[in-house]
């Protein structure tokens, strides 16, 4: 029952047509989130003009490019992440548009004319093996309306290659960190920026890395004000959390 | 070598006072972060407008007493975290209009005319026994120039109690969500606000929460998108975290 | 607003006191939860007769005295866990009939005249030291209104104490095992009888037991049927468990 | 020695057949778990009415066929579980009303002109990942005589979602929760319903999910009553505790 | 029911006073265990000459006195573990021959003329910090009926002080081996030994140990053959294994 | 420098040969381990009459028959651990009389016409899938030289089958109780029996059974006394631990 | 920015081409690292003489021949570690004179005429399986300018064939320890010898070793003095520390 | 038996005194490591002017103080670490020039007249609750021979402060890098410097540092070369390790 249905529901009852019993009948036993609760993530997506996402992992090809169409059947953004080649193919099938960002196991179709850009993403990753991590960030980033700023390899063993983009840094709204092995980035980048930092651990490492585990750790402990840590290896999930603080800042600007 | 000590330099260079290879061999020794580097962590404080803050554990009241006399001389405003009775007597004897959150463990001085207040900041906590973490979140909050609304005692068992105020919920920037056991309300909180919402695990459970571990571990892997987590009992952090990203917010409104 | 609150408001609309847009505005920015589904924890304590239950860590005695007073006030049981003495004494000042069960660490006041009785739960303890966790389950198993049956030091390392209790075994409803160290008093329990069997792992033992946590996983990966688990030294979570249990069997008895 | 040979025992001896010691050497060196005590699983299994399972994982598919004729030689149902493709086919050779849920990997067959319906299980499980465990779940207690109830993809991410079916939670008589990443669904479910919940932890989530742990721990933490927990990914486990709290039920209220 | 109650019975039914109904109803229904199983522990006890064991822990000093009062009154040994002074005084009060060993926290009193000394146990430790668990692996090896050599200090990193008493490692019939950090005494010991090594982790060490876990883990991945492994700090408990081992060795040899 | 040499170097120094300064060299810089040390484990090995032993994993077929080959010119007796059926065919290849048993993945050699038969020892296993390891412990067993009873299958959910082989449980020299899941068997089996009991939690189990740790912690946690533990599926370390107890019993009765 | 450039700029302004404030904008902004620091890792490598090193893992065989290349058209070693067939065979392509180590998974191309020989690091393991993680370290050493003495096989099982050795490990300037399982090598090597101890754990082991903690652990709870530790199966990393330690004492013997 | 004694028996064996025979036995029995190996660690702390050191946990004032006394009766320095301010004054009554650096909880007495000084030894920490383990590892630098520099308060969320003080790392022989949180000062300083790195994690931080384990990862994963790891807040053990390094580089520079 959404709000046109209650306000007809109510014109009844106000005409008589429906007694006050029956109603509170119908209202007792309503989904109540339908009014309004039941929209609150549809209208979450719709207010921060993010697209739908597939997480690929665990679903067949079929699977994937039969959400994938009626996404694109509804709307002009496709963010597939997580996915294979076989996967993108399937997608590809459908929509000839379709870009595969291999490194980062994500699929873009994007026939949005004028994409929205509310703030700038830097991405930094620590070493190269913490790229696909990075991009699926990144790239994730960009979907959902950022300007996104990349700056690979700036690992802490060489603390100067950051020193040589404090300018960057600083012009970041928000800055995401991703490192895997001892996961330090995130608290030498927080202490030169004043952007909020969202830190992603890898699961590159090896030995007692333990897929994440170390990174994560240390993220946490961060001696460093302003970071707040996701999963391990979850790029996606730093690349909402930014989209939202964007959004948030976007908004608020606007309004 | 500060900036005036720099532009001396090259004056003197100018001048031919100094020659260039003696000022290649003080440039090139200097710390280069005395510059403009060694600014960043004051510049940032200067920017978001964030009082020094000391974190008491492990120190003295007569080491805490002095750092705060110092900081009071130079400051209006004074946050002293974790702070235990005798610390805070310590401090009071400095300053008697300094106020003591117990439950929060918190020192507050604020001898701030017109306190900033750039964002609003929703903490909720999910029980009793984690209101005083979520109180540190909200005291150090509002001492760094935000609005606080608290939210206590909404825990996931009784979804309803969330629900009653989700007007609350949307209206905050950002949210910070404080719960133990099985923490859950991150997930929750977030599936019905679009601000970002932040973490903070507590310890508190008994058994196999393992001193917040089971927390923090549900947090990061919210299926919920925008949320990002903090370490454990880390109100402070979260605080900090939400500042930075409600002060970004408010200075790009300005600038 | 409740169900008399909704009709009321709805024979405004049938008699046109009240307009239908108001009457929709009315309801959309109701909390929802407050027709019904605020009710749900209370009508779950309602129709399961279970009575408010004080955890007393980490409150003073003076808190836990105000909020017994204040079910006392408005009921005629009360059950207050991980009490001590000092909370007894509390308690006891404003109710002299006030029984301290210092195993348990249980407070119950108990003034009904006809306490239901529902089901016959067993609990079964391996080793004295379990006997606190596994009282804490009997008592509040009790107040919760189940005959109990105690079944103490019964381990596993002397299997014929348990068969001689076989009997018991098969006349219980529920069966809660409290075990410590290996925990393998639940497989062995579930092997003799057919009623569901709640595990409680407890943090005895020492060494290699790390708290209790070779006892859980121990149960969780019992190989008998019919087991499921709580958490380590949940002694009250099991009974609220049970008497679920048991409240459902006999509510559908009755029904 | 089961009790008619116990009995014809005593008889003999009452002839003066037997005399009395040699009676007492027998009676000794009996097993004695052989009178009664050895049935104890099938009593359990015949007054629950539970098939005998078949636990694929590790045969062979040879070995599975062979177990599986000689269960349907003696019974009218069979329920296999962790069953492949290959294993599927093995028992298809054999019967060919073998039914195969792919999702679930669990194979049935099911000649019972009219399977026991004890009582109302409802599955609720969180993600679409985690539908292949709240199949096995729900399959396991459909075979084990119980109506099932499936509820898909009510995450706590969009609580409304489980609000709207709120006369389900209500109605059931057990309730199975299936959840991996935050797990959180078992705290939300048990607030809404007077059900026992029974909640099943997957191995579903990436990064710190650690293979479930982080659900687990947030079950076993959970701060809603009557929630118990069984091992990761186990939703036979489940199905088998429900049936059993189900049967006792039934039984109860027939005898 | 014991066996001359069983032959009572049997008696009775020869002679007509008990029908075998009767006898069978009460054989049926008897705890099977008493007739023998019963006595399993006893047995074992008995069999083995091990005097019954008082383990403190958690006990008061009250409970720990009536306890050894008890079994004082019917045996000429007393094994009390985990005592602490004000247990070993109320000992002493109804025992003024209780000789306490501080270090390894355990009471004795042995009022055997003879003590068995069926085998020679030696015990060995890895630093001074690990005596109090080796001394309570002695002092319970004696009091069980062993010869006991004392090996202490003897930790890997000085090789050479093992290596001065092979032939005590020789001699010995079974080797407790004692040590924490990083547990490795096991290890070198079973490699100049032909005696089974029974090794005992302790909590000693500091940072990455925890608590044990370091050297437990080290003790069960000896690479040398013939190692088992306790619990940490479990001195009985190896004690009692050793002497199990030589009890079965002299009883093989005697009989 | 074994024994005949350092014999021959004294005779030249009491002949006048050698001086006593070139003795002092000379004994002070020999590898002393080589007098006697060095022949430690060959000594072990010669005592017990334990083959060598080839654990076979990360060895290439090729490999392993090459060490196969050279074993059996000078002995009579081959085991070879972890074997795939590769490895095996290597054997089979110089020595048609290799058995495989492919459960437990060892091959075996045995062409002694009296192989050694000092003690019983009883393997017990849990479940089915514990087989293959308990099989690799009783193989081993036997190899080294011992009488073995296997008991498959009697886990603790069903305890009567543990009861009804309660004369071979005593009758064992040294019982290996093999369980993977909740590990119980340990504790029940040794309440059972008055023979020393050598754990072997298996890595068999699901979910929350960590690869074996939850039984490796179920059974350092026994609470029955006489109970030591070797490494999860570590089924040949139990059976040399067995052999050296009943070798040294053995050598014991003997001499 | 260099020094030449900067002494460029220095000299403009002594010759007033540039302006002092001009000066001073452009040494604001420039990228600090540039000068000196940004030469800091590459510094370090040209004083220590260590070749640049590709770390394979993750790379395609095309990607590392690119990176090889390049690496042997500027310099005349080159080393890539964890390189599987595949990628070997793309160095060979281009570098005939690449050698592969297979066991250890290193890549070698050595053309110096005369290598650096700064130290003698002593390499030893303790099991036959924990020789590639050995072999890579004595490689890794050698190409980083070290004599490497390897002594395979010498586990504390059996500490003869350590003590055998004794004079190797007092010449070592740097030792490294490679040890799985127990890890025990470390403290009985450190005991013999009086230079630095760098401890390898490997994943080697079965069962509770859970990929190398156990042997990790151990390392870092070392009784004897001077060990220190590297992450598991950090082959690479023990040499280059080695290689470190080698290089100071050697640049300090020389200058 | 020593080499005095062994010349002694050699020359009884050439005089004729002693038989070959006898001087077999006599040699073959006598405790090899008596020769010379026992020496091993005397003659190690002889090599590298290393004092005894008392490690006080555990002990009490009265051990402490005899220790103490025979330490100093036979050698001119004394360190003793852990130790409390009660232990301490138990060696003051002795030796009224004992030094005790409270934060350090060292004791020292140091009446060298020209201690002495092989290297140069930094120590940094990360943030002022680290530096108690920094101080211990300084002090304890010191009293074993070498001029120490502390670089306090130099964590990583300000890198500029390290930057500062890149002149001290180039000239220190050995770095100790001391830090808890995320511990990621090892990597930082080991990109700056050419020395090897000893990282000490400790246990500072809150929450999921996990008392240690957080920095302990992250220092073994660091991503720069030459970093080694000792246990958590073992300062000692970095400073003896340290020490090592430098006495090895210095006796090679005098010989």
């Amino acid at each position: 029952m959404d709000l046109e249905q209650l306000r007809l529901l109510l014109e009844q009852v106000a005409s008589g047509e429906t007694g006050p019993d029956e109603a509170v009948a119908a209202l007792r036993d309503l989904p109540f989130a339908d009014i309004d609760v039941a929209k609150v993530d549809h209208h979450r997506a719709l207010r921060c003009g993010f697209p739908e996402v597939i997480f690929c992992q665990g679903k067949s090809p079929d699977q994937v490019r039969r959400v994938a169409r009626e996404l694109l059947e509804n709307g002009d953004v496709l963010l597939a992440t997580r996915a294979d080649a076989a996967q993108y193919q399937a997608v590809a099938r459908i929509a000839d548009d379709a870009r595969y960002v291999e490194d980062a196991r994500v699929v873009v179709v994007d026939r949005r004319d004028d994409p929205p850009a509310e703030g700038r993403v830097l991405v930094a990753s620590g070493g190269t093996a913490d790229i696909p991590v990075a991009e699926e960030a990144a790239v994730c980033a960009e979907v959902m309306g950022n300007d996104v700023v990349r700056l690979w390899d700036v690992g802490v063993a060489g603390v100067h290659r950051l020193l040589a983009h404090q300018e960057e840094l600083r012009n970041a709204r928000v800055i995401i960190a991703v490192a895997g092995m001892e996961g330090a980035l995130a608290s030498v980048v927080a202490g030169m920026a004043d952007a909020p930092v969202i830190a992603v651990p890898t699961s590159i490492g090896y030995g007692a890395s333990f897929g994440g585990l170390a990174a994560l750790l240390a993220m946490l402990n961060s001696c460093a004000g302003g970071v707040t840590v996701v999963n391990i290896d979850n790029g996606f999930g730093a690349a909402y959390a930014a989209a939202v603080i964007c959004k948030k800042i976007y908004s608020d600007e606007q309004g």
